[in-house]
């Protein structure tokens, strides 16, 4: 927020109140944005876990927030200094003090369970929930040294003037920087880098994504004119200023993302190229909302959509699984934010009045390097104190708890596995998927595991590929498999097994190799169904089906012998 | 809202009105909230018409409210006594008057029209359209009643020093009551209770369930914090405090209701447990909202949630059947509210400078049962007008226009009865499926009947069972039936019935058993599909066919010859 | 917006802009309520196009009315003049003008992007995405010409004192004129009035689609809220009515549009018309919203609500295929509101407190036609420059760019064409589908026609149609056509083709014939699929597939032969 707002409590309660509630309301939508926007990106299997990851966060990391992260943030007690605050743990103030402290606290704890939802993207489809959840109440520690630094009176790069007026450091590169150690502790998903293009799997549902983009968009409104943190004496235009800037800053970004995808990737209008766009740029403006003009507003737009998009192919190059760019978007666009803060700021009546005194021009208007200094400054330390925690904390969970689903969960899906969706459970001590409503005296097998997940099928909105299928011949149900040669000699695929069965068989064999890589895209194992739109392809070269894979029937050419297990 | 707010005009019209506009435009996206959570919830052949009611009920709810209910509720003018308010029937004001006036109606308006909403919830998927039509007009006066003995001046609540602020008994308390008749006079769903664990059907979109509890939430943030009816004075202060309250105490029920399901659900996390337990404590603060302290919030959350999800399991086990969980969170929620606040509320400089000096402080700050008693009253007052009068009312549509769909079209589903969805509707004359576009010379029973469903399922967004299916064998349709041999004897199931009348003749034959539960489970008439997730189970026990039981292929080791109806 | 709002600054600027800015928040979600409303009512294979389509048009849009739109439509720089404005090109302001021109222009340039915004209802389904990008950036210069007209002081009908609050003029007119001068242009969709009834083919997803009605009635609220552009002195007062007769008037036309429904398409309650009624009352209102009485807004809910379906039926007799409507709510309730502020207004303190002295009283209240007539001359103004701009710029469009997709690629869907969903996509040089992920060394037709259409159908959150499906008997993949004798004569039907190559020789032979309608609906080439919810016709009249057409098996009886075009 605008630095001075901690100098001095409210000039003017009403109107200042009025607008850091309203902006509050509008930001609290966003956290809706982050889930429509995950859950559309992400493979359906996985599409109301990560819902839920964004829902839980808010109410995890919302606790600790209250309980130590204003306190350590933002407390003003004897023991704050330029490293912490100290005082306000357990936020509660007496009938004097608690419109502005609660008005902080409120608004202050959008901005910390913001920080935490960016990172639950690029976590997605492999973690597991209870680790989660344990992230989200110690990312509230990550959040809230950073943000002492640079917006609590007493902070060092507050002191030192440090321009973000927003939260391009201690909200998106702090959630960006933990998102990119969180995807490297993780390991990319399942499958996610064996095709020559490593193209993301396709989107779950573009249409949520992109509606999850649009409630981003206008929550990014009330985050950005919010941030003046009132509306009184000239607060007003800096609010106005930060409406234009972001709007100006998010249309500059979409067009060059949409013009970017159209121009590299054959005319095509590529949905994840815009939204990526878009949202980097709004990460771009974050730093310099209030105090940019409108021709530098466009500049950053363009460069942050370059850059955000940039990044992103960049990490799909290096094999580093980004499944909804939260990295390009968050870490190397808040970190641009920051730096561009230090090239483009002007200092005007506005920054005077608002005692903004500490800014200085930008290295552009002022050949004067300094503030730029401190915006690195700013960029170094943050990411440093965020590599350290978050290396810190993950590798704590790991430990504990376990970061990663099992692989068979992790192919099942997290919707069912985590949730149950559907009315079917994952049993995690007989790892075999079953029905809360199946009738308890008919345990076989077809029951148990083939037809809940048909039932889930039918109930979930979406289709997906039914991982075994049964086809219909003269009223016999039979399974089908086809197995190269060389696999089914090693491998008990006896016709009494499940179809769970079989495939951990074949997973287990798989894992005793050396060679990660034994078999070739024609090698796969694909149940051979019926009905084409509905199998999903098993690669046996570690331990994957990937899902974005397109079906691949079996090629009668191959020179090895397929063989068809039959189960009935 | 905040009781002395009708004492006074504003005392400070700009900034009031700003904050009772704003709020209200905040807690009129709780209907689309409402709407998604029940979308989401019920199963998705009725998901469309449970959206059409949330929109109906604004509407007509809307104008009878504005015709009548206002005036009953907050009219002033002389006939207006304790029990009810008297005078600005048809809402209208001069221009002196009108900004007052129009700002509570408004206002008032999304308070009347979302007591309406929570009651669409318990009565999804069995509910005559029309019937909930009238029932939203005729609604608004159970809901404008207590809202004049709570919050008009001369109200004999409001006189008594009763604390609501947001309205937990005039809108949750009279919503989950009335919901709760509602489902006892309708009976349960369908096939609901048939199986052991009397599990509610799973959710048609989680997804969509969750997008809407995230609207509920943020637009809670309008509802409560919006109550004090304004931002001067002190106002913003309170309008902070319950900001504050209103978030920890979601936190807490959210936290509660998650863990709630990871205990006692073998690890799992169901999100119905983790909404029930958010939406409930947000009840749960709503009327002490601008009063409570943090801590008194977390208390109120964390009990909240807990009474939620145990009504709504208690509900579960009495086999009464509330589809969204309306009456655990609105009814019981909202008595605990009520209740809470007689225990938890002290006096301090807000209270008294608001003149808020009715409030006798709560039983544990002064050991004065007296606030309680007082909180008490208006619970057992505001349940015993609901259900006096939701009563007569439902009653009346029940003997007139009816209020449960027929079994038929309750299996067919509201979406295509109702709105035809798909191209598709139902000829309530004929009691067929018909297509608006098929060509009028080929009467055919296979385009009439089974095709158009078909035709309507890839309109749709999701996929559900088809009730009967066609299997190409050698290019030939044909149906599969399987009937117990002792079924068959007695129902004509020769080849030339359509599939409808089929199950016409065997429901028919049903209703002549007295005694109810013919069939164990392996008895289940089911089509013998070759696609398993296209069948759906016919449960011939009473009548039905019940969407969540997974559906079940023919067993062969059972005892009973299975014919096999081949339908041509 | 209010007129007097250009004539002077802010009175009170801490108060007006917080309600500016507030406003336009709500209004951008306005956005996403177009987005869903659109997405939701087209066919499935083009949800996620007309999202990105409401999402670049804020961008494209958004930049040249910063650009020259702003400055055309409100500078008043020497060279303004009555019919635009001169100056603010580019828009920027110093620190002592940024708070006014700035709230003014991101208010203004959410009107704007709302202008553009509509017409992409009416093109939908069919236009280049490209195209459109095109004309969103010159859609701008449509819009604000009449805004200046309208709003800005020397504003030709601003001096003659036209009543829009709202803009039902330059916002909805505007929108709904280009609208329908769009789609006389792109001609109909595809088969859409081949059947008797010109029914317009079923929602993709009647869900999204009243979830974006919510988003727009809640969005209304803040446009014609905000559109008092203030809340000091008085304004106030003019907000908290315009709150009130617009929730009267969407009330009023939405139960309208329910009861025209259930009367007149045999007690149905059409989804469709329940949409139009409610956003059709709210254009009704938005010209005189600040001004109206209650009943008034009720009256005119009414006759919108009647009006806009009325129009929509008439379009469809008329053969004009306008796919949401977008006509009859914008074009055709946006005239009628123009005109009803002529009919209806009265004025009182509150427009002479305004300085809304320029209006005359309605001809109702005086018997003077005086302002009917300015109202109707803004009508025929408006759409008379709006039909011509309209014209020019879309055949400018259409010889250079081009406007409307190849029927090849209207068939596939502009999502596979435009966007690649699913990891597919259409190749334009080869016209064949391919998959980013396929395997280069493999391309065999299977993969790249058949098995890419089948992944992206679970990719995607909806199932609809395959074009082309393989049986599977016997572990072979065949696909099976059935070709009327007449035509399997005359097209090359050998094995060697690929499923798209047969279908495109079928086109073409269509096209070679004078008749357009050779065969009667027995004709149909049908792909005979074993899973009926999987065909869709192909209807060979002219130029064919029509989603909406219940898929119709072969009926046996006919009298000529079939043929069976097996390909493996």
């Amino acid at each position: 927020m605008i630095p001075n707002a901690t100098k001095e409590k409210f000039e003017d309660p009403q109107n200042d109140s009025i607008w850091i509630l309203s902006s509050t309301f509008i930001i609290f939508t966003m956290q809706s944005g982050f889930g429509l926007l995950e859950s559309g990106s992400v493979t359906v299997k996985n599409e109301v876990n990560i819902m839920m990851k964004n829902a839980v966060d808010v109410m995890f990391g919302g606790l600790t927030f209250w309980m130590v992260g204003y306190g350590l943030g933002f407390g003003d007690e004897p023991g704050a200094n330029p490293f912490c605050g100290w005082g306000d743990f357990f936020v509660h103030a007496n009938s004097s003090e608690l419109g502005w402290t609660y008005s902080k606290f409120f608004f202050q704890s959008s901005f910390a369970t913001t920080a935490t939802t960016i990172v639950s993207g690029s976590m997605a489809e492999r973690t597991r929930l209870d680790a989660y959840i344990v992230f989200s109440m110690l990312n509230t520690f990550i959040f809230c040294i950073p943000a002492h630094w640079v917006w609590a009176p007493g902070g060092w790069l507050y002191e030192m003037g440090v321009i973000d007026i927003a939260g391009a450091g201690p909200v998106h590169l702090v959630g960006g920087v933990t998102g990119l150690v969180a995807t490297l502790m993780l390991k990319p998903r399942h499958g996610r880098f064996t095709t020559d293009k490593n193209e993301q799997p396709a989107m779950g549902s573009p249409t949520n994504a992109i509606l999850g983009m649009f409630m981003l968009w206008w929550g990014w409104l009330g985050f950005n004119c919010g941030s003046t943190f009132g509306i009184s004496g000239l607060k007003w235009k800096l609010a106005a200023r930060s409406a234009v800037t972001t709007t100006l800053a998010s249309v500059a970004g979409g067009i060059v993302g949409t013009m970017t995808s159209y121009i590299f990737k054959q005319r095509r209008f590529d949905v994840g190229y815009t939204i990526n766009g878009i949202l980097g740029s709004l990460v771009g403006i974050t730093a310099s909302c209030a105090l940019a003009k409108p021709w530098e507003a466009l500049v950053i737009g363009v460069c942050s959509s370059l850059i955000t998009n940039g990044v992103c192919e960049l990490l799909s190059k290096l094999k580093i699984d980004d499944p909804v760019g939260c990295v390009g978007t968050h870490a190397a666009s808040g970190m641009f934010s920051l730096l561009a803060s230090g090239f483009l700021t002007e200092k005007d009546e506005l920054t005077d009045a608002m005692q903004l005194d500490r800014i200085r021009p930008g290295l552009v208007y002022s050949g004067d390097f300094r503030q730029l200094g401190i915006q690195a400054l700013a960029v170094v330390s943050i990411c440093g104190w965020t590599v350290v925690t978050s290396v810190v904390f993950l590798k704590l969970i790991q430990v504990t708890v376990g970061l990663r689903v099992s692989l068979e969960e992790e192919i099942i899906g997290a919707d069912i596995v985590e949730h149950a969706i559907g009315g079917v459970f994952y049993n995690k001590k007989t790892r075999m998927i079953e029905s809360e409503q199946a009738s308890k005296e008919e345990p076989d097998i077809i029951r148990h595991y083939d037809q809940p997940i048909a039932t889930m099928h039918r109930r979930q909105s979406h289709v997906y590929g039914r991982r075994f299928s049964t086809q219909s011949g003269s009223c016999k149900d039979s399974l089908h498999y086809q197995l190269p040669v060389s696999l089914s000699d090693e491998v008990d695929v006896s016709e009494k097994n499940s179809p769970l069965t079989l495939l951990k068989n074949i997973m287990n064999w798989c894992k005793t190799r050396k060679n990660p890589v034994l078999f070739s895209p024609k090698d796969y194992v694909t149940p051979n169904l019926p009905i084409s739109h509905d199998n999903e392809i098993y690669d046996l070269q570690g331990n994957l089906p990937y899902p974005s894979i397109p079906s691949c029937k079996y090629v009668e050419e191959t020179n090895r012998d397929n063989i068809t297990v039959t189960y009935v």
